[in-house]
């Protein structure tokens, strides 16, 4: 069998850190199927040359044709461009992949607060439904309005993705727990919900209330998973002062895009932290970075968010000790700090960190 | 003449710091004019005592006869209480107090990053209109929806504030360079509009536009100041990465409300960052610290950021050598850190704290 694998670097960096991925994906030879990895197009860069920021064949391809994606980044434009709307968002929202998943994970031997926390964002709906309308005032200035969404179907499914997170990454805990390694998280494992329902009572009570009845309507199959609240305001400020609190976090899609920047700070640099985008019937892997068009070209940006990401994608297919292997590689070359890329505090090139990694494999 | 004030403690340690801000405005004696204080109700605890969060005469005090006000802190239900809302929303709208305005400032002395910015948060539409609504889909769920406002007017009103204020800045700090005292920021003014244009190309980018056009509409007024942009998720990444780029930064109300959080994180605690919420015609302080339940009625809770509150109160109302002095003191008792409450890792009561302020003023 093979696995098809839809390539998308998209914009700036992008271009840089796929490849990245795609090189250590490949290393991992027969311990996985034959891999085929289709490139497609998707980004501003792609909206400039052809007038489509994502392409109809990308969305066909990947629905009909490919067992799993990973996608770079996307940069935008510097105002607004009729017709342009970002990719990724659109992606999400063809595929379905409700659920954007972020661990965030410091690094033993690099500076900074222990962190071990994975952010849980609801992918489909909340500002993101871009709903926007542009109207004139009776004094001919003009006001703009976005609908935000939250539904009781989203904000239950990914619920339930969050309880289900915790429930896994308590057993994980148990079983490194009893090989003897060390685990930086004691206690019970740990939902918390965040949201603004001291202003938002209606769409943000919507989305507690739906999150806490997962947990109450699930026979008593969370019991043993504690569950919190954060207004998203407190939430930052308490990512930032005790980190070492949180273990899952779910969040509706902007407070959720917002946080998880927030806790990259934490670990020493958004080039860290990877994600997935997920659904019911496909992965895509992401880097959370973005397309940092001032060190594009350099062969410079960091490519273990990607790598990551394609670690977390592997999982995800079922693939976890192949997984493992990538992840325990890149922490290696992380604790020995020799081949680090600027954003560390290094000197080194994308090429070095991915050849780096590659011969920890 | 006398200065009439408005007082609302309302909830939690909200009723413990307003009083020591009130103790250290009296003890300015006669630098200033005869001052009055009035105790005004509001909150979440005198909704459940009288069904009513923000009483009518409360808005009819501070409208008619005060000249300013003090705001403590807000609770809100656990759970979505027909008839409550945010009171302290309400009132920024019904007196159009427009601005909300956070400096965030390091302490000498204290560890952690140099920071010293303001954020100029809109105070009046965004998601914070409150225009909210349940629905039922078609299968029988529910659904909300919330609507964001963005006007060119809020905007560009906003955004002057924000010009006006970095002008400000950068005269004080060439009066202070002059003064042969040691100056954080080296540069030119900047002004830092923050959004997410990149999903909301036409309410933030609305926002955007409207700030943008505020410098360029100036008739060279603002030549003297840099401009450049952040998205929201960047912004929360990049004020922990590197707090010492930010000047003024100037957000639509909610990326402000949580910045704003994150910014305090950076400079130890909430405890210490005051805000004025400003009008055209009004001004009220308010610590940016919530009513923490927690600590309530421990006599623990830092009452520097409602003392830092009335003297960005005073210095708006042109009382700056006033304001200087109680910042002088607060900066004095910081740094000796004899007297500290526990959020800054000290021992001291709210009392204490504000007995050591006194004493030095
Ligand atoms: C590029 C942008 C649309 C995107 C988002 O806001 O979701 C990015 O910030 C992310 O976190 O994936
Ligand atoms: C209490 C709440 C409504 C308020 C806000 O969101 O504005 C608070 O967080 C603040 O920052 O003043």
């Amino acid at each position: 069998t093979t696995l098809k694998l839809g390539m998308i670097p998209a914009d700036g960096i992008g271009k840089e850190v796929l490849p990245a991925a795609q090189h250590v994906l490949q290393a991992l030879g027969s311990s996985l199927p034959k891999l085929e990895f289709v490139p497609l197009l998707a980004g501003w860069e792609e909206f400039q040359r052809n007038g489509k920021a994502l392409p109809d064949e990308t969305v066909r391809c990947l629905k009909e044709s490919c067992d799993a994606a990973m996608f770079g980044s996307v940069s935008s434009p510097s105002h607004k461009v009729a017709g342009y709307s970002s990719p990724i968002v659109a992606l999400r929202k063809h595929l379905d992949l409700y659920a954007n998943i972020r661990p965030v994970t410091s690094v033993p031997g690099l500076p900074g607060p222990r962190v071990n926390m994975v952010i849980v964002r609801e992918n489909t709906e909340c500002l993101y439904i871009k709903r926007e309308e542009l109207q004139t005032a009776a004094d001919g200035t003009r006001i703009a309005f976005a609908t935000r969404q939250i539904s009781e179907t989203a904000s239950t499914r990914i619920g339930k993705m969050a309880f289900e997170l915790a429930l896994t990454r308590g057993k994980e805990r148990e079983t490194a727990r009893n090989n003897g390694q060390e685990v930086l998280w004691k206690g019970k494992p740990k939902v918390t919900i965040v949201h603004k329902s001291n202003v938002l009572s209606v769409t943000d009570g919507l989305f507690r209330e739906s999150v806490r009845a997962v947990k109450e309507g699930a026979a008593g199959r969370y019991d043993g998973i504690d569950m919190e609240e954060q207004l998203v305001d407190s939430m930052v400020y308490r990512m930032f002062r005790e980190p070492e609190i949180f273990d899952v976090a779910v969040a509706p899609n902007l407070y959720g895009d917002i946080i998880s920047d927030g806790a990259a700070a934490l670990v020493g640099s958004l080039g860290l932290v990877p994600s997935i985008n997920a659904g019911d019937s496909f992965i895509m892997g992401e880097p959370v970075h973005g397309s940092a068009p001032d060190i594009e070209g350099k062969n410079i940006a960091n490519p273990i968010a990607s790598i990551r990401s394609a670690a977390l994608m592997l999982s995800s297919l079922g693939y976890i000790e192949q997984a493992a292997k990538i992840n325990i590689a890149v922490d290696a070359v992380l604790a020995e700090g020799t081949y680090l890329t600027p954003d560390l505090g290094g000197k080194s090139s994308t090429t070095d960190v991915t050849e780096a990694i590659l011969k920890k494999l």
